[in-house]
């Protein structure tokens, strides 16, 4: 198969010859239409690599159901967790399904590849768990699904989790998560004691929630750079959120930053609406690996997101004040290569040898393609078309 | 004609019955489609009144043309008003014509009502209010177009620009404009005895920008608030942005939000991503008017924006941090009713004796479709339809 007259993220056009799935040629495209046995042109589309979600909840999500209005109490983390508790018991639809709905949304608007954590906690056990190891197995072949074993009701406050966050990676939870160790744990060296000691001990990476904010969000993220250090897990830890960053002074968070790079954690943001976000360019500045995630959608957390990471870097760099292209370049790159990245993605990209896997959109320029959010005219997967014009053909 | 099986905000299904453009009567709506002539079925379809945009920069917009790449040398006001010379000496293409093609593209999207603010200098004199009052001609049965004569360079630091904003009324603009009498002008008094010195001659309302924040931000707030009382101008003022709102102390907003009550001062959000975003809630409690508008389009000051109101309301929510649906609802409200209100707008709503003006969307709820932002099933003017499924049909 040939991809015919797609220009590419640097502006050059060409056409892409695939076979076995993976790219097996780029080549410079002269005018017109080449002659091959199965050609798609696509007349000059904006091919780009696929959309990666590094962040998704696909046990929280009630989409395709009629709206739920949000129901917590307050604006505090544990207020939307005891909410979620209410959501989740009220619920007649599995999560399977609610999440496979999500699935086939994103894939139609580009992302192939993402991070769901999944709330684990000792009322709940692994039945979140097991619905989500159904979603991936649903749709094995057509996107990748990594899961983090996530304790949404803390570690030390809800005993039994840690067996269970172990006994999640056991059965097919590919990292260990964690959430705010003071804020919510109160206990900081409790809740990464046991989060280490699982990702040691079963040869995983960790990414945690972390909202606490200020010096002590400051606190944690150091003693998780410590942790990941002591463990040998640089390159293979993240935080996310990490509001931390954004609220302390540009000293601190360049100080922090070193710190994090040095241990190689990586940081995602969702270009929080009401919270502070890290200042972005500057952890890059200084060596720390940026990536990008929807965050709650429609769910008891939020009624905001749908997936779609275009419109996500588009939130990402409003809300950091991207105006320049290489900045909203910086935003588009937090959902594709960067994600690509902290998720150790092989083969990803339009290079040689790749995945031949794409999306194609009607934009001048990456730049563009992030501020306006066209429809997705095509996604590709493995060589073959699976959304077109926003519609799963698959 | 007749609309039938409309589902209105709060609930309640009706058909709608519209005489000479206006609605003659609300039925409440039994089961099937009633005999009538003229029947427009909407079949359950959310039916809420038109988007109205307080806050937009027509005469700024370059949509339709080739991406243009932002160019400002810096992050701060003055940066993008020089950036903005060179993008607008690079010109090939009439502000009428970029302007228009965001009218119609607006309208598609169910706004029937704007504000403009248009850039008046001594260097541009009255030519980009010439080309926005071509828009106003051109578009006049379609959409409600009040225009600010909006001095972009400072007035006296801009010597000869307090005339010109005064000629601008006379040709046709509605209201004067300001911008940070400090933070641009250095002269607080200057800058206000121009503005409403014209205000009273030509008994037209103001519309002032304000980006600076903190404690001058608010010292301007209420020097606004004083002019607008001595000026008799109550109901009749606006302040837009007043990032100072956000970045100053509760209590300080609160006290603030008093005095601007008091004296009949509107805000104006746009939900700004990089800047403090005012308390709205607290403002509206205090008996603030808050209303939205887009702010700038794909323009020399900012890449983003479309123009779709419903996608404004959720990024004011989002960066608010609304997540119940009542806050949800407020955003709405400050798209459609406040906005409203703030433009003086006459027969405005759902009601017997208003414009039969409408948009119609597949939502469960006002709260859903402001964070769906579903596709505009139909834009009514006067009960015709003037768009469908988010294509102008006139």
């Amino acid at each position: 198969m040939l991809i015919a007259n797609a220009v590419l993220a640097d502006g050059t056009r060409h056409h892409i010859d695939i076979e076995g799935g993976r790219i097996a040629a780029l080549l410079p495209a002269a005018p017109g239409v080449p002659a091959h046995a199965d050609v798609l042109d696509v007349a000059g589309a904006l091919l780009l690599p696929p959309l990666v979600d590094g962040h998704i909840h696909l046990d929280k999500t009630l989409l395709g159901l009629p709206w739920v209005p949000n129901q917590a109490a307050g604006n505090k983390v544990s207020d939307r967790i005891e909410a979620e508790r209410k959501v989740r018991s009220a619920r007649t639809v599995p999560e399977a399904e609610t999440g496979s709905n999500l699935v086939r949304q994103v894939v139609a608007s580009g992302t192939l590849h993402m991070r769901s954590h999944v709330d684990i906690d000792n009322q709940l056990g692994l039945r979140n768990l097991h619905e989500v190891l159904k979603i991936r197995e649903r749709f094995r072949d057509l996107v990748t699904l990594q899961i983090v074993a996530f304790p949404q009701s803390g570690i030390v406050r809800s005993p039994g989790t840690a067996d269970l966050l172990d006994a999640a990676i056991a059965e097919g939870a590919d990292l260990v998560g964690g959430l705010d160790p003071v804020g919510i744990d109160g206990d900081l060296d409790g809740h990464l004691d046991a989060i280490f000691a699982i990702a040691e001990r079963r040869g995983v990476g960790v990414d945690i929630h972390l909202h606490d904010g200020g010096e002590s969000g400051i606190a944690q993220l150091i003693a998780i750079a410590e942790r990941t250090t002591a463990s040998g897990l640089q390159g293979k830890a993240a935080v996310s959120h990490a509001f931390a960053l954004g609220s302390v002074p540009t000293d601190v968070a360049a100080r922090t930053a070193d710190v994090l790079a040095r241990a190689g954690v990586a940081i995602m943001s969702h270009g929080p609406g009401g919270a502070p976000i890290p200042p972005l360019a500057l952890l890059r500045q200084h060596g720390v690996k940026v990536f990008g995630g929807s965050d709650n959608i429609r769910d008891a957390w939020s009624p905001f997101g749908n997936g779609d990471m275009l419109e996500r870097a588009m939130m990402i760099g409003y809300r950091a004040n991207f105006r320049h292209d290489h900045e909203l370049k910086f935003a588009f790159e937090m959902v594709t290569d960067a994600a690509a990245c902290v998720l150790g993605l092989e083969a990803y990209g339009i290079a040689v040898g790749a995945a031949a896997d794409f999306v194609a959109v009607e934009a001048g320029s990456v730049a563009e393609a992030v501020v306006a959010r066209p429809r997705r005219k095509l996604v590709i997967r493995a060589g073959k078309v699976v959304a077109k014009d926003g519609v799963l053909t698959v």
